[in-house]
């Protein structure tokens, strides 16, 4: 448990609605692993076109849910009618992406009425054996009077 | 011209090959646009498939080309027989990436045989008007005894 | 020139000022070198005292004028009545800063009525000879109704 | 305890010997709290001569602390006769450092040959109870054949 509770009872109801419309995550096959007030992971199988050359997810795929899972992970703990955008992340790359998926989480660290902070980390799972292969800091904004995410847009 | 000059005078037909091998630009239909010592730019054309909900590029889109167009761009100017690979990057999101394409540069700003620093810059074109989308900085490590890029991986 | 114009006609005054009340200034020898609408310089000539061992400069004195610097730059195109603070920065050390003087610039990449984005920029000079040691990218945050800048608080 | 052995046994001495030759750590009034392998504290006294004008910490101290710390919990697992210097550094500042002192601590999340990441916090006590009030990411280099530390450098 994170320790933060939701302000809008709906939250997950529009969250799921909200990630189901980013039509990216459709083509790159990435779903939607754990929702909780503060904290949200999204998941990506292996697949040989989310790759470079090597066999190695590309940073640009391990970025792209990173930023996502931040996102809404500050998207949890904003009220109703507002949406997020992402103010900028920074991303250390600490190992290859190397094996059958990747699982980003996005944590508040600090929530806030107009900025919220989280913590970025991308964990590869190779032969089921967990690896952090990147950790990162990400700014997120709340917008009001927009009914939906603008999350990594 | 970027006051660079590169080390390997294959270097341009060793990138480009190396960028058709990175399976992940195929998928989203990113090419190469421009390539001079020190400075790679990489242009992704608008897809419906690459947008979240709002009809913007997904900051994970503009992130995979910036990210590449520095890993690329710090490539031209390593000794053959190098790769290189991403320690880590932070890009600040200035403007919704509505438009036509993006396009991403990636410029040296400070090469070094371990290290070299990029500067990141994506330009969205609506109806052909240029504007500034983001903003990032970059640091790339250079491999020995690799014989290819591991940019962005 | 910038290319940016002041909104409050006695921002140079209310610069000074606070400046002036920001006693670490005081304590480590910075000043104001240059204050234009959406660029402020900051200098900081050489001081045993703000060396580490090696006789440069640390990087935390590269740091503090770089974020007042940003800081101030920002606040050179707010409205009257405001404060700004220091959200985030990220500052890639190019060279060891060795020198007589530092010199950290700010400028404004992005204005917005919330959020700002600066480039941030130190410099070396060594025997007269300018050398880039120091690049970043920083957010402030435009807070209303205080009546003076939190800048790098 | 962090998990991590320090592989040269004298690295206690060592960093307490370069720490005490960092003119600005005196300046400051900055001084070592807790060195273990992959982990050192660093705490700074308030003095009213470290604040900006509203009498919180300048963020450049922070930035100061925060950066050294990290510096040297990257010192305590190199081989001896090497010395790190900062790559890059990035800060979330998330509360006014509001207090009678400020911790800051370094901790390494990815050891490695050539580079090693941090985690950086920054804690402010005020009347005893602390509040993170600054989370970070740094990148730092170890350099062979040089006694010393050159960190935050």
């Amino acid at each position: 448990m994170t320790g933060f509770t939701a302000r809008d009872p709906d939250y997950e109801a529009k969250l799921r609605a909200s990630f189901s419309r980013m039509r990216v995550m459709e083509l790159i096959g990435a779903r939607l692993a754990r929702i909780e007030p503060g904290l949200v992971e999204i998941e990506l199988p292996f697949r040989e076109d989310l790759m470079q050359q090597h066999g190695f997810f590309h940073a640009g795929m391990s970025s792209t849910i990173a930023d996502t899972a931040g996102g809404y992970a500050s998207f949890t703990l904003n009220p109703g009618d507002t949406s997020v955008l992402t103010v900028e992340f920074k991303l250390n790359l600490l190992a290859p992406a190397d094996g059958e998926r990747l699982v980003a989480a996005g944590r508040v660290i600090k929530p806030g009425r107009t900025l919220t902070i989280c913590d970025l980390e991308v964990t590869a799972y190779k032969d089921g054996q967990p690896k952090l292969v990147a950790k990162g800091l990400q700014t997120m904004m709340c917008v009001k009077d927009r009914p939906d995410i603008l999350a990594a847009g």
